[in-house]
């Protein structure tokens, strides 16, 4: 309490980086707005499902919308995926600035769009163009969270123990996600149905890949 | 303080589940992240309602909505009790891992689904289409959730005083929503409004028991 | 923190209304989802707002957008005087059970179909009957929270000090809000603008009342 | 805790203002109130993207969305930079009012209109009017700003260390924001594009400014 009576003011910029314990009411509004924003982001993915007023037989109406429900089902797994990530790396952090806000405000800019191009995703699924929008919307999360890590790596942000974990496997894992969504384009133009089964696959092999990294980091932490 | 100081890093999945002392941020991150998905979904329900801009009768425009009405006083309450549910058995929870967070995200997608479900429902009145979708979704919830206290009790994340009442009684009282639920598909091919009749009397009387169970852990864990 | 491991698991519901401070997480938590409702609906009134994207003259399609200012000028007013009564009688509270927590829910129904009442009265500005919908929304949401109020003061849920502030002031400030809005109805079928500028009056009016009324409770407290 | 049982009720308004400390919950649930109604607003920026269903051809619709993307892009830099400068005063301050609440619900109302005029600058990039309102609407931001900054500084609810940095710095800064968005509507009546051109080069600058401004407050309160 003395020590929070001592610096009450605290400006998040600034030439230095507040230590976490200085600033956890400032550091918790931030995770907080991240969090905000991705509840909201995941919650309007129900947006893209709809069907017009005025359908006259509903059981086909909604027997049509199987690539609706399967952009539906893709995104809410991206989106937790992508959340849970997010949500370790902050975790991991120790220190934050200026630059690493402005980051994190591009970084969900891009995951804000999901909503977006999850829409055309299930409303053009015959269309390449769909596919590849929404694989250019998350190669664009990925290098905007790669961004973030590679940042808080250098800038010495990240607590001790975190710091080999993020540059050794967080960061790579995170790569991975970027590379397979830009293989994924051309094999649109051949097929969408198999870029998205791609998508899946690589989404159900990574998670657990991704939960054995996360599980390797917090062994080494004790 | 000192223990904070110990393991500040802990990445919420892992070979352990992370006490909730020891990852109590993480752990209040997920919780807030849920309750947000919840606020968002049930505020959205409100999309359900709404009449064209240029109808010429107002006064005969509003009093048609009682359909939308209904299904948006059904679907309030619904969601409303599902939260108190989740509400509970996080409140119960001593330990998480990255199992149950995935468990909580596929039950999370089931429940965003119901803005959606619901708004079918005061769209399509007649259509037993309509109640079977809505009823599909909330035996799916209801499973979802299922899903989350079986795993919980297995893995012995539950407070040792509440591993009884999860098991015994919170577990019954959520499959006899999945099975009243499966009751009212058949009758929705006789009677749309005696489906939703019978949910409405359910809901009344399971909220009763439910408070009644919730009393008895509670005097129990005293 | 011992009292903390006492009690670790505590179902709101039960016989006994549990203090504030034994189950502090679970009432942050109904506290939280509470105002993610309340800060979602405020910011879904936008909505109401909107031009059809084929305007030819933007500028005139704008001006006529007049009567869907002041709905949502009232209607942010009216959500944002909502949400602070209901701010101070949560701070006022010093217990809750799961009877209050349902009665919180009717409310909460009833102030997230503001933004569908609130849209309707900017689009069917001159219609007697887009007035009276929106004033029985918020005698509506007037007499839910009075119950709130009134069994809150029953069961003694309510801080010592408060007690006698809830039962003299705030509750009757609230009634007041009721009978302002019930005395619109029959304006509206006079003239509507006459009812939008009898809340605006009574809204400018009240408001000092009520800073007034919480000041006297305030010094009172002390 | 023996102060939280000293003073448990302080309703929110009063002749005096509670301290920080004193009213530590009702302080963070009008911050919570506002970064929930700033992360929903950031959020509902992508329903202003939004291709209709019915597109033969994908690939052109989407190409015909650069000025959509460009107004998302502008509004969630601007969105995201108010809120950033919003926190920054908010952990300014020591104290708060009735007053201060009311000031902030105004600021809100106007930070909830961007998503709108947002949509409209997209949609008619080539009107000058939909230039004008966006820049009207930032202005209504940056006034209703300042009035909580004089405010809160004539009340003497900002820390001291904070005074002189919110007087000499924080409000100036955000008057220039004021000042670019009023200069930018006559040039939008020669070209629409050079006046958000300016905004971005104004807003890239200002950024670097404002974080050098903080900086300054920063190391000053050390």
């Amino acid at each position: 309490v003395s020590e929070e009576r001592r610096a009450p003011f605290d400006p998040i910029a600034g030439g230095h980086a507040p230590r976490r314990e200085e600033a956890a009411v400032e550091f918790n509004r931030i995770v907080a707005f991240s969090d905000g924003v991705f509840a909201i982001a995941i919650t309007l993915l129900v947006l893209g499902l709809g069907i017009s007023g005025g359908s006259a037989d509903l059981t086909h109406a909604l027997l049509g919308q199987e690539a609706d429900l399967l952009a539906y089902v893709i995104s809410f797994a991206v989106v937790g995926r992508v959340w849970i990530a997010h949500h370790r790396f902050f975790a991991a952090l120790e220190r934050f600035d200026s630059t690493l806000m402005g980051l994190n405000l591009v970084y969900l800019a891009c995951v804000v769009l999901i909503p977006f191009t999850s829409a055309v995703l299930g409303d053009y699924e015959q269309h390449p163009a769909a596919v590849i929008l929404y694989a250019i919307n998350l190669i664009l999360v990925s290098l905007a969270f790669q961004a973030q890590i590679v940042y808080a790596y250098r800038r010495d942000l990240v607590w001790p123990q975190a710091r080999e974990f993020e540059r050794r496997l967080a960061g790579p894992a995170n790569l991975v996600v970027a590379i397979v969504f830009a293989i994924s384009i051309p094999i649109a133009f051949i097929d969408t149905l198999a870029a998205k089964l791609l998508w899946i696959v690589v989404f159900v092999v990574g998670t657990r890949v991704e939960d054995r990294i996360a599980s390797l980091g917090g062994s080494r932490s004790d």
